[in-house]
């Protein structure tokens, strides 16, 4: 997962996994734990008892992915562990004691969007979720399992379901565990107090009974249990799709669905550059800037959805936001210092509005439904990244519809006003629900909460919008004329990127996301928040703090004093 | 505010007010800003500008407080500033940065209790609160502002309003300020995150424009401005009385609402007890734990209103919850090292159900509506109280109505199981809504997420409740039998007590609040979260940091790494 520049790369293929066994029988996709201790990310710890650092995280996010695309099929998934008498052991504590600050918030931050995709394929797509404890989930592990809409516990006298951060380590249980436990379970929040302060967790029968898990069955009886409730799942989808209520399945009697491939992206990286086919990064790394660039689809892509699948991961809306996922999750790691993404596009306005009518028209196609999904949830994973971002709307750019997403998630967007030449954005149906943001809204919902009334007016506005019609809807910040454009997009960079980059994450994660909150809106922004505070408190990881003193002869000493 | 011991000290009254001056004009209030700068809490800082420190907002909090219960005629409350050019300057600067991370906790907690006590009067109470700035608002200024109904700016040419946290000082505008730009006025996000960065803020024709504020008027015209705004506001709500809608109010044509004065609180205090009337702390500081006791009313106590307010503050319901809300106080700031509450009552069980049976059928009446409001303002300060709270239920205690609340708020909750001897809990009207959390719901309804129709049927059953029929409704956490109670409960506490004092807060903060989100949970959950982490970043409070390094001549240095 390293490359050789020291670089962690998170592009990956189920040849290339370490620590995973990705089947596929029929319907049923089983995703199997077996971390291999010695490949590690990086130096310093070895991944015991099925604990996982990032790469162990990079290759799960990457088997979600492709069940969604090259197996449409799996109506389940089993999640399970090769290792006997252990499912997980959670984040790996010596990882995390030997990491940098910055590194353990975005490890927590990928670990928990990927969480987040399995919750998103659940709800959106309607595979279930399976985790199969054949062994104790502690952590981490008990937090993946969590994440999955069943949970079933071998019951064998000893494997547990614990969250023990708190009482051990002097952490909280942050990749959702705390979240998911009063909001996904609804477990009453005394018995999660308690279960949450218990390093030993709790075993099969209690754990049932206070929601916990499922069902617990004995280790003789684990195994068909576990297959006679995905025969039900399975069945039970059959039944559902005969009936025809999921639309975006094939009726009976159809064909059986056949999954793209998934090929890597190609991406080529030099000193001041990293280009992909449709995304570029340019970088200023002595402004801390990045010049985002994305440019448009081709102006003869297929419109109907069997053409789509033959072109298959070519396709722009498919290709083109994986790149920009990658792109987004590079610099979150790699370039830590770039504090400033300023967005660009460039092309034809046209393609993209046309791929749009494209997307939208044949939304009940599965193939559809999951690059939409997609994108969606690389639209997501921008709005959550520590970074801030400008949209930059020029003479040649081709803002539009899904694109134009870009400039309602950026922080602020200029957009140049100058009567000589043609600068336009534009919406499509694409932006009227394609994409909820992680709060349940649009993003145009969310930009006018004070005047739902301007999301419909940008709606019924007649084609495109010049600069002064963005201007007067609302949907640009600024709108500098020919005179004023360097100086002010200058003076803004060069402004903000002076600021505390610390303010900055926490100013941009209480703006972005007004309005309702959601699971996911709890866990990124109160869930995560309390960790990030805590994963610096000397209490956890000073040196005589419990995560720095875990596993060691030495014991945590705590200033008790409560804030 | 200090007392002799170096403590702090919450009570205070009109009297002894050194920064606000109270005033009173039939249905208008006024509090006015003219803060003392050497009247401070500590050394090491001035006053200046209207800036403030928890001493100033002590008093603020005292002025509200005693709006609702002294002067119930009141209207429309008008804060303004005594100072020239300038209505406050936010929180002082200089005693922030001289501050232990726990005392700038523990500040921003009670200053957004105090501007959520703004609003809870003027959402619950109708009380129209008028921020009338008659010079500069800046930071904490203006949040004290957005916390007011309406908001009305001079302009003098000078003149603004501004949150320069971010770009000034590396924090956060933490004291809701952030939330409450794209959450109560719902200002569009990029017009709110160019406002959040720009220290100079925005003067009166922009800042309307964008939302920020709601008028603005020359210097000449501001005062008979506000005055108008104030007399159309005090018409209306009279025209609202006339036509009854406001049931709390009294008819149009009965006699003026007379208030009740709150006394000064009774305490006294010796090295391991702080007693009041009907409150007690008795401190167990070598194992980190306090017993806080709630002694129940006495049999005779009035049922009507009228009767009630003659009775005045020393009726059981108003006096105990201020006792219980300084008992808190006083436990946060000068008990940072207790941990642990262990909440136990004293007392009649039909005694608290007869005061609960009272404040029910009279809750239309101004003085009772107070009340509640003011308990259920108590048991949210409660909620949002960062120690670890048991509630221990043994025979002599009860538990009932209002006080059962104590119970629910709790994160766990010991019921001692011994046939011999009574032990019982009970509910009243009052738990089906009088006292909402942050969250809007109930705390059973908080409580039984997963199950609500167990809230039913809690309310349904005949009577009270005994340990086993209280086990079997889920109303406690934990029913020890006779045998076991003591050891249970004394482990239960050395476990708590030596849990990361940290990973507890954070914990708690995320256990407590399942279900849905309001402002006010946004603010504590992540508002809040996203500064405490700030509070401890070197960009803000290291040698080089922005904070460290205000108003000096040295400049702030920062690691640009954005995490």
């Amino acid at each position: 997962m390293v490359t050789n520049h020291g670089m962690i790369n998170f592009q990956t293929s189920p040849d290339h996994y370490k620590h995973w066994k990705l089947s596929f029988e029929g319907p049923v996709a089983r995703v199997t734990m077996d971390v291999q201790e010695d490949e590690t990310l990086n130096d310093g710890y070895k991944l015991k008892l099925n604990s996982y650092d990032l790469g162990v995280d990079i290759e799960l996010a990457d088997a979600i992915q492709r069940i969604r695309f090259e197996h449409p099929e799996v109506r389940a998934v089993v999640l399970t562990s090769l290792k006997p008498r252990i499912f997980c052991a959670g984040a790996n504590i010596y990882m995390l004691g030997t990491s940098s600050h910055a590194f353990k918030v975005n490890f927590c931050k990928f670990t928990n969007e990927t969480r987040c995709a399995i919750e998103d394929d659940s709800r959106a797509s309607g595979r279930r979720y399976i985790a199969a404890l054949n062994g104790t989930a502690s952590g981490g592990g008990y937090e993946l399992a969590i994440a999955c809409d069943e949970i079933y516990l071998v019951d064998d006298g000893n494997s547990a379901v614990s969250l023990p951060e708190v009482p051990l380590l002097g952490v909280l249980p942050g990749t959702g565990g705390l979240t998911r436990l009063v909001d996904k379970r609804k477990i009453r929040r005394d018995r999660a107090d308690v279960f949450s302060t218990l390093a030993e967790g709790l075993k099969g029968k209690r754990a049932k009974e206070w929601g916990l898990i499922d069902d617990t069955f004995t280790t003789s009886k684990f195994p068909e249990s576990i297959e006679q409730r995905v025969a039900q799942i399975v069945d039970s989808r059959e039944a559902k799709k005969a009936t025809g209520k999921d639309a975006g399945e094939p009726q009976a009697g159809m064909p059986a669905l056949r999954g793209i491939k998934l090929n890597p992206l190609q991406v080529t990286s030099a000193e001041h550059n990293r280009d992909y086919r449709y995304v570029s990064l340019r970088f200023h790394r002595d402004k801390r800037c990045v010049d985002l660039i994305v440019r448009s689809p081709e102006s003869d892509l297929p419109a109907t959805a069997d053409e789509i699948q033959k072109l298959g991961d070519d396709y722009w809306p498919l290709r083109a936001y994986r790149e920009l996922d990658d792109a987004l999750l590079h610099l979150r790691v790699n370039e830590p210092e770039v504090g400033l993404l300023c967005i660009r596009t460039e092309g034809s306005i046209d393609n993209v509005l046309a791929v749009d009518k494209t997307l939208g028209a044949n939304r009940d196609h599965w193939l559809i439904r999951e690059i939409v999904l997609q994108m969606a949830r690389v639209l997501r994973r921008l709005d959550l990244t520590a970074k801030s971002f400008f949209s930059i709307i020029e003479p040649g750019s081709c803002f539009a519809g899904n694109l134009f997403e870009l400039v309602l998630a950026s922080d602020r967007s200029y957009m140049l006003n100058n009567p000589d030449e043609t600068v336009e954005v534009a919406l499509s149906e694409l932006n009227t629900g394609a994409f909820p943001m992680s709060n349940g809204l649009t993003r145009l919902q969310s930009r006018f909460l004070a005047e739902p009334k301007k999301a419909y007016e940008a709606f019924a506005h007649e084609g495109r919008f010049d600069t002064e019609a963005a201007d007067d809807a609302g949907l640009v910040t600024f709108a500098p004329d020919d005179l004023d454009w360097d100086d002010e997009i200058r003076l803004a960079i060069e402004e903000r990127t002076s600021l505390s980059p610390d303010a900055l994450t926490g100013m941009e994660a209480s703006l972005r996301f007004a309005g309702p909150e959601t699971m996911d809106t709890k866990i990124y922004g109160r869930l995560t928040a309390w960790q990030n505070w805590i994963f610096q408190r000397p209490n956890a990881v000073g040196p005589n703090g419990a995560l720095t003193n875990y596993g060691k002869p030495t014991q945590a000493q705590f200033d008790f004093k409560r804030t």
